[in-house]
């Protein structure tokens, strides 16, 4: 059975991460999104709200889990038994700091196979770090993300603005 | 009348983007240089400095005016009445930002069209973090901004590092 | 008036060359669009068959003419008292050639400016030299060609395949 | 049973394709590499030459085999029932061209996912081209090629050399 | 005599810029390898740790010596009587940035030339960043620095995981 | 002694060569400057004039001499004793080529140390292929190629018109 992961912050999910999940999908038996903690990007939603967020759009696919991860990429996918882990390409100045981290992870376990999917077209410009922005100026950002996401990112944006106590 | 928006920072205001204000103003009837608040870049200048900096220096070009903005790029376009955004453009890897940032932008309003212009090339690699690094390290930074926005860097320099009490 | 040209070889003119047009003739009041004889490209269709396909597609877009030239661009532009010449960027690597291009033009002429346009993502991959790849391989092309450009295609490989005598 | 195709001119095989040929045959139960005519790149090795070299080369890896085509990639693709397109990417450069073609065989079928693996970095320099180059000047090409392909380039070359008739 | 600076951070001294280094070396009479302050990126060795690994790395180079710097880079080269900068270059992103800095600093002063050296292509993945980020998720290192570097770093990383006081 | 090769075809040479010829100069005690036979680009100029014309042109940079060479760059520093290699870098697609050269040549021959020079910014644009261009179409070429070499080009493209018999 060929094992894959799929890693990243999901801060919020957008619709290009569900595009190369679906591709990721069907190029493995099973599919493993793999949500990273990563406390250091201080992220709009928690570790756990990420999750939920991944686990509920990605339900209908078959083969496909959400697992979170707080270690290192190549130690989580040994773990799991993954023989491949899938990264989405956008564009070229994308590819650089992609092709840093597959040389690094490389030299770390070669036995776990790094392949690129290109995003459909469309969906290649959307970047979750922009989705945040475009929302905390209260812009519409129903084409970038799904859209229980686009409600649960509005609605934080509108927590954040609350003065608490 | 074709009204066209150049939004940035201007933190400080370069030779490089008076250049970019320049080209830009010959291809519509009024550019209106947005000059965005960006509090979590933490702006050596306020925006209210930076708006009186942008204006003094654009003050004898026909057609050129300043406003200050703090909403969405395409929202404060839309709100002007203008059909056309002008971005200045470096290189290659500058590019890349601007392909995502084009991409979203459109996704919200794609009566709006997004240009792209290029600096001179001797005007090409100067960055405003890279004037501010340089004037911190008391380096001559008047190839690099007008004359007047070198002093005013200069004594903000000196200010930032007088013990203040 | 604004006067903008739209140089290229349209060998042949696809969607993606439409989008710019559409996009160029709304910045400028007449955008001529400049064919180029290109002989050392051997192009598939003649000059005046290339000038007849592009008319007849921009037909309908007020303040769209079309003209062919075999002289160097800026001379053409000036000719023609262009101020603006309109480009198309596709990626990173499209953008590296057009800066040198860009550059040398403008030290021949710099009152004329060069304005980059990007194309719909979803038209940005197409380029005519892989059109007519496709088409030699009998793949079908009506998705990145106006329709009757496409049957135009079609025949001329079906008559580039028909021995002569 | 997942299989994948692998498309080139194999003009010579070298190290760096063996490299992705090894990868790719990890990703799927069944990898055929497609060994295109190329007639307009004036290859080297005839088809069948360059058929019987890849076949060779390859012969001990299980899964793999080699099958030359004259047609569409995608279609070719298709008729032997693939469902994955592998791709080698060298570095940002490469990726812009990548990035045009399969966008569009995407648009001819989206149901075969195009994937790119990155070859190990100290083959990632290695193209035929130069290959090709080095040999035409007696350089040392074992660095870049299996030892077979080495002395049948060489071969070729002083064939090349030798006045006919 | 011609004296070189190869500028950095160095935290930490990684293959990469020990194969730089040794590139750098054969060029010039002195290589002055200088540690940069930079206080704003919190680094994990202070300068003074800094300085006395890429010291003691170094220590068998002849004409390789270690100097701290808290100056603009053309300064301290200037006061050094250096007439070469040497930088390290990886791949296209990382070009797109030294383009900016050496056209500022050549603003700065053109009489001091800036010469790019590739790094050995197994060694240009290597980035400071992602080496701390492998340690600190306990990774192992010994692939991307030198052997005492290594333990240094684990040391490090667990002094910082153990509570003070 | 630090010889030092500056390889290219020189057809012909540009402002751009110059500048990265006075900068290499300062690097090493002698310059070879290669011109290579490069018949297949069908050069507008013969070898023994690119070669006249480079010498000229050089002939008051002390320390700078004409080679021609017809076999293998890496083969051609060697015999010549050299250790360094001088390559001009434009941008970013530019770089990825050099790579690949750079790469390949040194798994040939890693003792001499190939260097990236950046022309001035002014000069970076121009490329020998599109002054030729501009030259065929009568445009001016003064501000890309040094004066006589201007005059030369035009002659030739005189002569290229002129029927023979």
């Amino acid at each position: 059975m060929r094992i894959g992961v799929y890693p990243g912050t999901f801060d919020p999910l957008t619709l290009g991460h569900m595009d190369i999940i679906r591709r990721g999908a069907r190029l493995v038996d099973r599919l493993v999104i793999g949500v990273a903690t990563n406390p250091s990007k201080s992220p709009m939603f928690t570790l756990a709200e990420r999750k939920a967020q991944v686990g509920r759009e990605v339900a209908d696919l078959p083969g496909v889990e959400v697992v979170e991860f707080d270690e290192l990429l190549m130690s989580f996918a040994e773990r799991l038994g993954a023989t491949v882990i899938v990264r989405g390409l956008r564009g070229a100045g994308d590819f650089e700091y992609e092709f840093q981290m597959t040389g690094m992870n490389r030299a770390l376990n070669d036995d776990i196979e790094q392949l690129f999917l290109m995003a459909d077209v469309a969906l290649q410009p959307i970047a979750s770090k922009l989705v945040k922005e475009i929302a905390l100026y209260d812009g519409d950002i129903r084409k970038f993300v799904p859209p229980r996401i686009a409600d649960e990112v509005v609605a934080r944006v509108v927590e954040m603005r609350t003065p608490r106590g």
